[in-house]
């Protein structure tokens, strides 16, 4: 442990039960372990995930009491026994993929996303919603100097996971690929597209976010409300986009998704939505269509996600906010009233 | 056209309009145009296909009258005007790919099997349940020498289907796939799965098809009807298949399908049974699966799929019939009861 | 034939025997056969190839009396017999892949670079430095429209060279890729990458051909003459390039190639000098590089490459010049004195 | 520490300067570390790589005195500090990649075999020429049940290094691949490519190899002394084989390569001789080859490595000999005389 002065407790957002109200709370500071580090948060972006955690509703559950959050950025301040791999007064971040156990199978052959011993940053371990954290040194986030700490928070998460999407849809640079939903993940989609060398079709129902899909590069927009989106694109591309990535939550996006894929494409699944969806297979079969799930990235995945964000490739619509708004948060989120992507700064 | 003795008519098995029953009667004897060739048939597999062309239940439909049938082997008789790649005497077969444009980007990629020009042996042009048929010089397959013309007939469709069936599984040697069903197309894929190296699990309802998939050298089977597959096949590969193949038609098969597959695994449908499936998103999410269709294959795929048959490596269980049978033939597939591969000898 | 009016014979500048100097000269007007067309230039590029087709120094040659060329554009105004992809008037254009077989495994798997049968545009077939050619309508390039003769011309052959090569080092977007020599070839090579999102850093041993690569955007230039490129490229990239794409023809270039490359990277040689190369087993082993020859392109790598000059991304320096002047042409480049391309005006 | 008696010293084989003379001597046991077992030894594989290591004539050397050997495989006797994989009388070994830092790009990746801090077992660690070796326990091997200690020892460094090596080559089942040089190496390569269902042509220089390669199931084999490989290839398989796999180290074997790979194929370079290879440029491209390197492999090439051996696949030819043989061992090698491996019974 280092000379810098630390207190006893720090205030945090606690699920202490299942449900949207998190208690803000004063709790103890951990202290790093080996391979630890502990880390003052600057600030941390807030995910659909962390509601899914507040509420317990996906089928493996986190156990309360836990502080939600894997959009931190911070400072460490302390470093537990033995060497690591980064250095007080680094800028780190915590992410859902918090640690895995290096030796499996999928770490083994860079899917440690895969990993059946991976800790989750704020599900199994506490999360950002806090002044301080801990995190895996092995295993965090490297943030790029120079990064705005609320800007760069989205990458850890929404941004790693879409640019991981986009790799998995295989579309090659020159390519069609839809983006189907511009919320929170989708408009930073768009952005990685344009900066992966892809030709971008948005699709949404909000012709601002269109707009703001415009403005970020791509080259044909289709409002879902308006028209067929499937045949927009057929027009459009002459025989449908080689990828599609769905980062709507509505059913009929997953639908849809099929319908505006070219022959031979690739559509992948980004979000978590609970449910099935009614997957067409004389049309899968016919098309030799490829539908793929993607759930965030790994430690190559984000370090790739962050260049591009530091080179200024990827300007996330960041809206901040303190830890006290955490829970109207929230109800905004469930209202669908967010635009871009809400932060925490500390 | 060459001086061999041909007749004016040929007696052909013909779907005068839709429904399982097709006309035995004498047709006109057609002349090969440029690319074509005449071939005098000696064998012809029945596939599923062929009953849904004749009932006309797809939805792409064929157009009365026409011949069925796109297993078929025989005897280049005699040449269209110009070059041609096979000669009189040579051994060829139709298939369902029965042609392609040759310069569409699928084409050009080596994905024929998706032009949008095609025309289907047995379904957009006559096929092969008659004693004569046309075929495409460029893109009819080539029979290996030594062949039994009814023994590698089913390899024309069931064995080059579950032969790319199985190379889009990307299941490498030594890992495991799953065959999901042991009928037709199923008992072909175990020995297929096994020649290329892989892990063969079998996975059916019957006891006798089973066993069939030991002889062809399964290394674990299980029976659907008495465990659940899934935790069969995960327990005995310690975390799921890395490929499933499924050929099988009941839409169970395809939510097992997902069950049975490992992290990070790919399900290949094989089949083209109408209908939709319940996709269930997060676990295809989660576990990163790949979900896709493959029909049939490209010229080189059958060449390949030949090639292992030439070298002794599959053998597919075949019953003889005659040309008159074929009504007979179709009632029993719509019962079930056939075993292995029924073949026209003529 | 249609009803434009056509001169009996043409101006061409004939290869007549080997040796630099071509022959202008009046020939007849050949008449387009099935699957051909007879086209009117507009433009053709001046290739380092065709110098090595005039003075028939590689191991297989062609036959005089011919007419080079091979990035010719120009207008149909003739077709053969049969069914064409083309109509008369539509802008096309003559490539060094002329024509394949279409049925060979590698016309069959989208390599039909590799097919034995292929003819050659001025190399095999009369090519594009005259006033009239013929192609063969299934393989001819496709101009997009709105394109300028001139400049669309080196994209024909230079544009789908290095856009294939640059494919070939499998760099994906955001990795680092080295663009060799910034020529004729590596002047557009750093064009492609930078629309296909990779971090390009250009190699030569002039400074002008350095700053059009920075114009172009290339993050970081080398000048081999002042330092080291190996040391210089592995500093700036921390551990060296993911690509490097071999433009150059000197021979330190590609010794230079490998030592520029990142672990695990991919080199790719892109043109044809004559000689050999010593290759270090012990530094290709220990740091697994891939090490791999990449020639011209398909009719799909070619449209993709159109695509991306149709959509702006992509200007060739060019140089116009006549016809008369093809011979002085010739002498430049073997002085190297040639900076861009040149392409002759009809 | 358990209580398992262990001795204070142990005899090994020692570099003590480099030369090809071992010292066999008393030395200090040493104490596991955190991530670390000591293990007692029952066999040892020995390798070339042992001879470079004790002559030092590798460009990056290890730093006597130093134990050399890493196809060690013996049972966890003690554990050091902290949390294990591995547990006390599991079977172990050590192996070439004794170590990798599993934070870098290359451990992030699957390519740990390429991390810059990554530690090799009998070079920059002690190794299993020794009645005890230290293991890191993520690193080492899992020695599947039932193996017989002296026959899997070659699998720890020849049979991962040919597995993979035979990866590299991307040949796919019923492909063809040659393996060119039936030695150590060579003839584990042929049982692997046969298990991976690929059809295995032996190229070497002595008629028993060449049996041996036959029995292994090698379909075709070419006696180099005899006749041109290259035509002899050339002519067996119309056009080349897709996969060359180098085991042989004569600097002529590499040129043979080249001349024996299909158009489009892949040579593989899987041995570490000094030197350079002089690499016909203008084949390489027109032929559209790749060359490339690999070394060992990784954990999870060794576990697939393993597999192989142990469901009955793989069978190395071993010779027994003593921890004392280990200098007149060396002396075999150096003159060629080693048939198969040499593998210390301890």
């Amino acid at each position: 442990m280092t000379t810098i002065d630390l207190p006893d407790r720090f205030t945090g957002a606690v699920v202490e039960e299942f449900g949207p109200e998190l208690t803000i709370k004063e709790v103890d500071l951990p202290e790093p372990g080996p391979n630890q580090a502990l880390v003052k948060l600057l600030a941390s972006g807030i995910c659909h995930t962390d509601l899914h955690a507040a509420e317990g509703d996906w089928p493996v559950k986190p156990e309360p009491p836990f502080i939600p959050g894997h959009e931190g950025v911070g400072e460490v301040v302390a470093l537990g026994p033995g060497e690591h791999e980064v250095g007080i007064g680094d800028l780190v971040g915590n992410v859902w993929l918090w640690s895995a156990c290096g030796t499996c199978e999928f770490c083994r052959t860079g899917w440690e996303t895969l990993c059946n011993e991976a800790e989750y940053g704020g599900y199994t371990v506490d999360g950002s919603f806090g002044q301080y954290m801990l995190v895996d040194t092995r295993y965090c986030a490297r943030i790029p100097e120079g990064s705005d700490p609320l800007e760069v928070a989205p990458i850890l998460c929404a941004g790693v996971t879409v640019y991981k999407g986009l790799r998995m849809t295989e579309t090659r640079p020159g390519q069609f690929v839809v983006i189907s939903g511009v919320g929170g993940l989708g408009h930073i989609a768009v952005q990685y597209a344009v900066a992966m060398g892809m030709r971008v079709i948005a699709v949404d129902v909000a012709e601002d976010k269109l707009s703001l899909a415009k403005k970020h590069g791509a080259e044909f927009t289709v409002n879902a409300r308006d028209e067929d989106p499937a045949a927009a694109v057929e027009a459009y591309t002459k025989g449908g986009a080689h990828g599609v990535l769905v980062t709507a939550v509505h059913p009929q996006a997953f639908a849809q998704a099929i319908g505006m894929a070219r022959k031979g494409g690739t559509i992948v699944f980004n979000g978590l939505p609970p449910g099935e969806f009614p997957a067409p297979i004389f049309e899968i079969v016919f098309k030799a269509l490829t539908i793929r799930g993607s759930l965030v990235g790994t430690r190559q995945d984000l370090e790739e996600a962050l260049d591009f964000y530091a080179r200024g490739k990827i300007h996330p619509t960041v809206h901040e906010c303190k830890l006290d708004d955490v829970n109207s948060v929230f109800e905004d989120m469930k209202q669908g009233k967010i635009d871009g992507r809400m932060a925490i700064r500390y």
